[in-house]
Parts: structure tokens; C-alpha cells; sequence
């Protein structure tokens, strides 16, 4: 089993920003706005801010424990005209009582470093260029880089976001199978997109999925990305040599923090497996702080 | 074999169309923007504004032989500000000069009978209902509720576009593996998000998916959405008993028009199967006058 190294490559795609942000002398900006109670939430909140701040990115925390959709969207439409804003993010999930999609289709699409704003879905759709994607989609591709480029020269070497490995990583996909056990906006439904331009075929399971189709389905597939937050959901009977798993699953128990794969008894097996903790959440961070400084870059009102 | 007779489905919906025209004393109108000079597309062109005319809407073809982007442009502002046009689609594939996309991307989300606008396709992948959905996407679903309706009660009555053919549309659809082999933003794309909305596992090929692959794939769907023009891409040897074949293919040979299916040796089989021609085709063509409608009631301007 070889493991893909996130909090390295998390730690790469940071230096490389704090690199850019000083060299061009850019000021960008990113706003989190997070409302409600959800705990666990607080931490990937914290994360993301203490992150913007390490690379040179001004973090400003909107924290609403009560507000309405009404509040939400007077603070998107402040925050699409501010010219010092260069993106920002609903921490989700919100609260009930918010209309979620209503506020989404009002961040400006130049500002939805989140790439959750329905145009920015539907130009995803189309293959076009000029828009932002979901970070956790584009860890996933960063952590399917690292494996092409490792497969490359059997090292890796520091510059990750570059046009050959790029080339590499449409090489690795090229006629793959993929199995994506998530269709959410944030996950399952962006990477199927992105998959598509890379001429995978694609299966997308989800909770409706019956447990032996499923596991045929892992069973007949070349790369595993599963985000269900259901522990052990994989495990080492159900995978094989020459398979990559990309975990994007979160579940905590009171031991510990863990994902969708059980990797108990693969330890001999020549896979590949992003961990939990330390998998595809940093690079996630690290994508989100990348979709911001590409945000400013561009243009932001 | 079953037959799932297209022809039969469309002039139902056709009929339903022209009652609630003549009951609200409505007077819907559809443009047809159709530039260059790709023979096939007048077929289908002709018969739009034909069937358009039969229910009651207004049809008008804007014809241009040669175009450049910019007066497309103009051409959809006109459009889209004009209160007497409900809906209005560009007959695809535009010209190669013509940016495509920049034309698609403004056409009024509310006149957008095709469903090709990026806002239509990020709203359908947000499981929004507010907005119109490619026709032929609409077309197989149509397809597969008559199966379904077929199946409950054997056989088939008039109202098809009912609440309860949609539960049992539901129902049927509930937890199926469906194999779509087509990516485009016509027909694959927006059928895979309509698709997950009914709680199906969907997988999606196309013509990078290695042969030896899509019979595996082929073997192991309930339902197979085919749409390629690859005459004979499934055969009686890859399908069996209880499959539902929807064939959205069409290719021309000398002799007569037919779809990816290979029909042959087929017909003792327990098998569902959409005809070319005479299956999808006109359920299509119905589905674009149902939406014009749909646009026209929902407001134009």
C-alpha cells in the first residue's frame, strides 16, 4: 500500500501561493461566512483562516449564530460589490432555516471560490475554463496527480501545479474507470464533470446504491473516490492490486478520526490510498486558498 | 422484444398540448434559429415547425446561411427581449466559425426550451425545478415512464404526463443501474443529474470507453441509454432478459434510418426497446413544444 502524502502536498500548494502572493505583491481576501451551531464545522473554519493567514492571504470570519436568508443574502450582495473581497464561502451546512440554494445563486460567480454558484456548475458542465471549481474536487485531481507523477519517475518533485503534470495526470486518466460513491454538488457532481474532460468513464453510487451492486462496482473499478462518511464502508476484501482509493469521507468516533476505507490487512496489497485525517482535507484547504489567489488574480468586481 | 411506440407517446403529448392551448386561450410562439447549412438538421427543423403549428404555437425560422457570432448575439438579445416569443433554441451544430457556448450562454434562461444555458444546466444539477430541461433528456424519461406504466398495469393509457406516472415512473426507476453511452451537454449530461434525482446509479460511457468495457457495462445495466449514431453498437449477444434499451442514435445509411441497437434476433427476447425511427424522436420533438408551452405560462419576459 503506498500512501498519498496530502499534508505534503498541502504544504507544497501553500509555498507555492506564498511564493506568487509575494512576488506579484497582491493583497487577496477571503470571507468566510459561518453561520449556525454545527460544531464541526468550527474546525475546518479555523483550518481555512489560520491557512489564508500562513500564505499571505487576508481571512475575515463573518460568525452569525442566529440569521435569516434575508441577512444572508443583504451579506453576499456587500460582499460581491467589495473590492477588497477577492472570494469568499458559506461555511455549509447552514441552518435549516436557510434557503441554502437561494443565497449559492447569489454569490457573483467571479467571487465563488466554493464553485457552488449554479453557473459556475453550468459552465463546469460545458468545459469551460473561465470559472471556479470546487475545491474538494480539485484536491481529489491534485491527490490523482501525485499518483500519476509518482507512477511517472517513481519520485515526486515539488511542483505539483504545473502544465506537465497536468499532462501526466490526462495520461494516468485517460480510459480509466472511475467510481465516485457521492453525488453532492460539493463532490460527486463537479468530479463527474471534470472526469468526463478527462475521458474517464464514470459510475456515480450513492446511499441508494445496494451494498453487493456496490461492491461489484469497486470491485470492476480502476480509481475508488468515495466521500459517505460511513466507516469501513471499503475495506480490504473488497479491493485489489493496481486500484487507487481516494478517501473524502469524514466520521468521528470517540478513538478517533477516520474515513470511508478500513485499511486494516491492505498494508500488502499495491494500492494506493489517500488517508483520514491527512488525505485529501489539507489539500482541500490548500485548493480553497488556490481558488482565492486565482479569484484576485482575475478580477474580482 | 416490447416496443415503446414513440410515435404513438408523441401525438398524446401532442394532443394534451393542443387542449391546454385551445382550454387557457394561450398563444405561445416558438423561434427557430437555424444558421449554416448542415442538411440533417432541416429535417428535424421542418418537423418542429410543423408539429409547433399542429398543437397551436406559433413557429418562426430564422434562417441564415452565413452568420458570425455577433449577429447571433443580436439575434438572441432581439429574442429575449421580445414578448412575443416564448421559446427559442439554435438548431445545433451551429457553423464552426460560431462560439457555440458565448451564443448558448445568452439565451434567456426563461426562453430556453432546450435547456443548453449554463444557469438552466447548474439549476437541473442543483435539483432546482424552476427552469427548463433539454427535451430529448425529457424524451427518454417519457420512454422509460411508459415502461413503467406498462409495467404496472399492462397497459398503457392516454395521460401520461400525470402525477401518478411520475410516482410510478419513481418507483420503476427507484435503485436501477443505468448506463448512459453519450457525454454531451444534450443528452448525457442532463440526463445523468435527472437521473440521480430518481436515486439511480448511473454510469456514463462514450466513445473513450474501450469495447470490451461497455459489454461488461452493457451486461450489467438494467437500463441502457444509448446515443452515439454507431449503427449495431449493441447487438442481441450483449443484452439480456428484463433490459430496457433507449436508443437516442440515429445514422443514415443508403438504405433506411436506424439506431445504435441492432434489433436482429432481438424479439424473443424479455427485452424493452425504443425504435429508430419512431421511438425518441418524435417524443422529442414533443417535449420541446411541452416546454415552449411550460415557458409561455411561466411568463416570458
Amino acid at each position: 500500500m503506498k500512501i498519498v502524502p496530502g499534508d505534503k502536498l498541502a504544504q507544497e500548494i501553500k509555498q507555492k501561493l506564498k511564493d506568487t502572493i509575494q512576488t506579484e505583491e497582491i493583497h487577496p481576501k477571503l470571507v468566510i461566512i459561518y453561520a449556525g451551531e454545527n460544531e464541526a464545522s468550527r474546525i475546518y473554519v479555523d483550518k481555512k483562516i489560520a491557512w489564508a493567514k500562513e500564505v499571505g492571504i487576508s481571512a475575515e470570519l463573518i460568525r452569525l449564530t442566529q440569521t435569516t436568508t434575508e441577512e444572508l443574502l443583504k451579506i453576499t450582495k456587500t460582499l460581491n460589490e467589495d473590492a477588497e473581497t477577492s472570494g469568499y464561502i458559506l461555511q455549509l451546512p447552514l441552518p435549516s432555516n436557510i434557503d441554502t440554494y437561494k443565497v449559492l445563486e447569489n454569490i457573483s460567480p467571479k467571487k465563488d471560490v466554493d464553485g457552488l454558484n449554479p453557473i459556475s456548475i453550468g459552465k463546469l458542465y460545458h468545459n469551460q475554463k473561465d470559472h471556479l471549481i470546487s475545491a474538494t474536487a480539485l484536491a481529489v485531481l491534485e491527490c490523482l496527480k501525485y499518483v500519476a507523477k509518482y507512477q511517472d519517475d517513481n519520485q515526486y518533485s515539488v511542483d505539483e501545479i504545473t502544465q506537465e503534470a497536468d499532462e501526466l495526470l490526462a495520461e494516468f486518466l485517460n480510459e480509466k474507470n472511475i467510481l465516485l460513491i457521492n453525488h453532492s454538488i460539493l463532490v460527486g457532481k463537479p468530479l463527474t464533470a471534470l472526469l468526463l474532460q478527462y475521458k474517464c468513464t464514470v459510475t456515480i453510487a450513492h446511499k441508494f446504491t445496494k451494498p453487493d451492486r456496490l461492491g461489484k462496482l469497486i470491485n470492476d473499478s480502476d480509481i475508488i473516490i468515495s466521500a459517505t462518511g460511513q466507516s469501513g464502508l471499503i475495506n480490504k476484501d473488497m479491493v485489489h492490486d493496481g486500484q487507487v482509493l481516494i478517501d473524502v469521507g469524514i466520521n468521528k468516533s470517540a478513538q478517533k478520526i477516520g474515513g470511508d476505507v478500513d485499511a486494516k490487512g491492505m498494508e500488502n496489497l499495491d494500492i494506493w490510498l489517500t488517508p483520514v485525517p491527512d488525505g485529501v482535507g489539507p489539500v482541500t484547504v490548500a485548493m480553497l486558498l488556490n481558488n482565492t489567489v486565482k479569484a484576485h488574480i482575475k478580477g474580482v468586481v
